[in-house]
């Protein structure tokens, strides 16, 4: 039996079924996706080299800068595991807000910071993995002289959405 | 207020605190960790790029050939959400098994297979997102000539841990 080969290098392919609830239930889905940029980044040589595709800039409030998102796992009722890839260019931040199921990040590339309400920032680097605890204000978002992106985890989803609360300040972000 | 720095570049330092029933309860673990190692295979010039760290040898009759594990985020009640870094050396692989919870997979290095019963085996490599369904016999590991590192996410935990079946043998293996 020769082994089916999805996507080559390079390449950007979904191995998604059109109606799993119809056709084979069981079948695993083999989303196969490549990153299409590799590229440096002009204010600090910091390599962008995404594994997991920068996906759409998100038009939303509750985001300062430039912000790419790209969904990896759908919120469903059978992993009830949401994932979604996340990059922020230089300077980019989302606002201060809760998670009240909590929330993991893990740094695939570049450098950050991560904050808590009256607490300092700390800072986030490729390999990091952030635990964040239920119904904890916090942000995060990439350096002012690099981009950063991790994968973003929403851990018990069924306890309900972001609460997404006062943007970060330029003052608060330019003092750090 | 000046952000707080953990672990420089190319160091491996745990911001975990020592009880967090009881010193700040809400604080996020920031697990700083970075991979050591950046290298190439012998035997195929793929770069073993990890970006999270490759953690111990397992020991296991539940896997053929060389696999390394880390484990991320530990199972808890808390986040729910078990993950962990799984290396596997060319020609690795785990058994047959199932999750009654499924599990997603993020391949983030390297080339290898995936496998339901009865069905073919998929070539798998960085960038792919596997989404296995709850009790689905399968199994993964790498390319003859490749190394694969993928992050394992155990979703559903509640439902029980992996139940371990018969090895691939070497007949299976070398047919793909």
């Amino acid at each position: 039996m020769k082994a089916t080969i999805f996507g080559g290098k390079g390449k950007i392919e979904f191995g998604e079924r059109p109606d799993p609830k119809i056709q084979e239930p069981t079948d695993a889905i083999v989303r196969v996706v490549r990153a299409k940029e590799r590229k440096m980044t002009e204010s600090n040589e910091l390599s962008e080299n995404l594994i997991f595709p920068k996906g759409e800039k998100v038009v939303s409030e509750n985001f300062i800068g430039g912000v790419w998102l790209e969904m990896l796992v759908d919120k469903d009722d059978t992993f009830n595991c949401p994932m979604y890839n996340v990059t922020f260019e230089p300077g980019a931040r989302n606002s201060w807000h809760t998670h009240p199921g909590g929330q993991i990040l893990l740094v695939t590339s570049g450098r950050g910071y991560y904050q808590e309400k009256g607490k300092p920032a700390r800072v986030i680097q490729t390999g990091n993995v952030i635990k964040i605890y239920p119904d904890v204000d916090h942000w995060h978002g990439a350096a002012v002289d690099s981009q950063l992106s991790h994968i973003g985890i929403t851990t018990n989803p069924q306890k309900g959405d972001a609460v997404w609360l006062e943007p970060v300040s330029e003052e608060e972000y330019k003092s750090l």
